[in-house]
């Protein structure tokens, strides 16, 4: 069976190398007779999987191994959504609300503590950042959501924050653009977008930050220190998500690193956004900003309902898939996250004007 | 490379089919052109592997869906130890300390509440498993922990707790023997034992008893409810991990069901065991009780430390692996879950006959 073409929000397309490199690691692991998804995670070539994997996230993020841990769990993001207020939520924190994950962030974080939505696009159905935010200045942290997948907007640049610490949702563009990491105390993303399968979190955390500030008398499974102490090996991971992030990480380092993956997704983005750009009547962006357009997540509604479905059928006809916007807003996205390849992409430029072009 | 004869505590040895079916829908799930790492939860066709093992486990187990709930989620057996007191502890919760595991559920309920120790086997460092055991009869529920991966004991026959709500860790004996899985109110198992790889557990709750005694005020995550409300789908769950389950559980139906799975394992176990029992003063057994004797974790002890560490290396010659006990206890271990092949524990059993005549 051919590759389809795979727009999909997440899980996600993943490099080819990788799928392959993994199919052989299921039959096989480090040549002994012994599948990825048999071995102990105590075992030495398994450890050596972790070790690897935190070392080339932080060099790929430019960060030290003195300041930061990297760590590995389960649970998803949604967790996290819980986690960061049990661990740091003391007094009150800062939260920007730019869309239905941000959302959740907060209805979590507000069973735990007091919650400050310092700014929210709520009321333009999250079509655009917020700006010129003002925060408390003396929260305990300011949390943000650098991509918003289903709405398709994009922190380009990293927020100021003064002396507060920075902690960012990035499941949706980890890795797929630049950002200056140093400016996070905490950062967490869900793989199954730019990283691997779902299945597993990786987290990067300032350790002298977590040491100084985070709660003690919480469940071993929910602190951050049970993990960053146990190097990911508290309890039994998800051994295989960890193994397939751990190639995809090499796949970045291979293809160039974090600024070539960068300039190949903008280019990517650019040749839609050209398309909805050139027929604005016909192709509708959905961000009403275009500084706050995502890179990952291309959004847009046609005239009629029943044109969306005609082009979710016929891109699908083509191999095309994943097309269709998220439940919740309806329209159509694309998902180009850094496995998505250029052809991909390509085909889908190619089909929007033919298909504009039948139907305007 | 040929396989090795595994026996790994966990993650351990699945079937041969079950890897081969997992190699094949990495490349390409259900004839899409896409892996199944890289499809979306809410697709249809993952929708139907979440049903299917949904029906497949109750099934296996004689459970009715209307009573019943099956659902997977992250974060380990660890995180269970957790949100099951959470859930369900409101006065006062009774544990039976078995071995380190049960210890661990111990410590992380006492973190939220009034935990009772009604019986131990501390003493005997867990060689043993408790017997006319006293509960409180008024408690929120009994915890036990059915098979203790590290001494070797398992509970062969399920307790009488009258009518206080029963609660099993069966990380490492779930669909390896019979139970009377009725008198259960939520059982959790990580899937690295008999159900799958790392990186899921799988959890049957009683839906009445949820309902009406679950706790709401908790983060999303950590509620039984949520999943069990979202089907398992509430946020991205491990979805390679989930499909290696379901298809496990399909290979338990193929193999003749939990009566024939249980018969084999019952045959296994005891090739050991009599090889043990035939050489007492150089095998011995680590389990006090005969009766007590895992089916799926089999411990023994050498005369001598250089003899234990001989009989690893001379068995990893043979490709035998992972016969060294666990880090806490030393010794030997054998663990002969449901996919290790008989032919494995049939060459194990020769080994440690050549063994005891060559060195006794």
């Amino acid at each position: 069976m051919p590759r389809a073409h795979n727009f999909f929000a997440g899980p996600a397309v993943l490099p080819v190398s990788v799928l392959e490199e993994t199919r052989d690691a299921v039959m096989d692991f480090s040549n002994i007779g012994v599948s990825i998804m048999e071995i102990s995670h105590r075992d030495k070539a398994f450890e050596k999987v972790v070790q690897e994997a935190q070392a080339d996230a932080l060099s790929i993020m430019g960060l030290s191994a003195d300041e930061y841990a990297v760590i590995f769990i389960g649970g998803g993001a949604s967790l996290q959504f819980a986690m960061v207020p049990m661990n740091f939520l003391q007094k009150k924190a800062d939260y920007v609300n730019t869309g239905e994950w941000a959302s959740k962030a907060i209805k979590e974080a507000k069973l735990l503590g007091e919650v400050v939505e310092v700014a929210s696009s709520k009321s333009t159905n999250f079509n655009q950042l917020p700006k010129n935010i003002k925060y408390s200045g003396d929260a305990d942290y300011v949390h943000i959501t650098t991509n918003n997948t289903i709405f398709g907007t994009e922190w380009k640049t990293d927020p100021d924050v003064g002396n507060v610490p920075l902690i960012a949702d990035m499941s949706s563009d980890m890795l797929g653009i630049r950002r200056d990491f140093k400016k996070y105390s905490l950062i967490y993303a869900g793989a199954q977008k730019n990283l691997g399968p779902s299945g597993v979190v990786m987290i990067v955390i300032k350790k002298a930050w977590m040491e100084a500030k985070a709660k003690q008398n919480l469940s071993s499974m929910l602190k951050y220190k049970t993990h960053v102490d146990g190097n990911s090996l508290y309890n039994t991971p998800p051994v295989l998500p960890i193994f397939v992030v751990g190639r995809t990480l090499k796949w970045i380092i291979k293809e160039g690193g974090l600024d070539a993956i960068q300039a190949r997704n903008q280019k990517k983005a650019k040749l839609i956004y050209d398309v909805i750009d050139a027929h604005p009547e016909f192709y509708r962006g959905a961000v009403a900003n275009k500084e706050d357009r995502s890179l990952m997540n291309i959004t847009w509604t046609l005239p009629k309902p029943e044109l969306e479905e005609k082009f979710v059928t016929e891109a699908k006809a083509k191999k095309m898939l994943g097309l269709k916007g998220h439940r919740s807003v309806g329209g159509m996205r694309a998902s180009v996250y850094n496995a998505c390849p250029m052809e991909s992409v390509e085909l889908l430029a190619k089909f929007m004007e033919e298909f504009y072009k039948t139907n305007k």
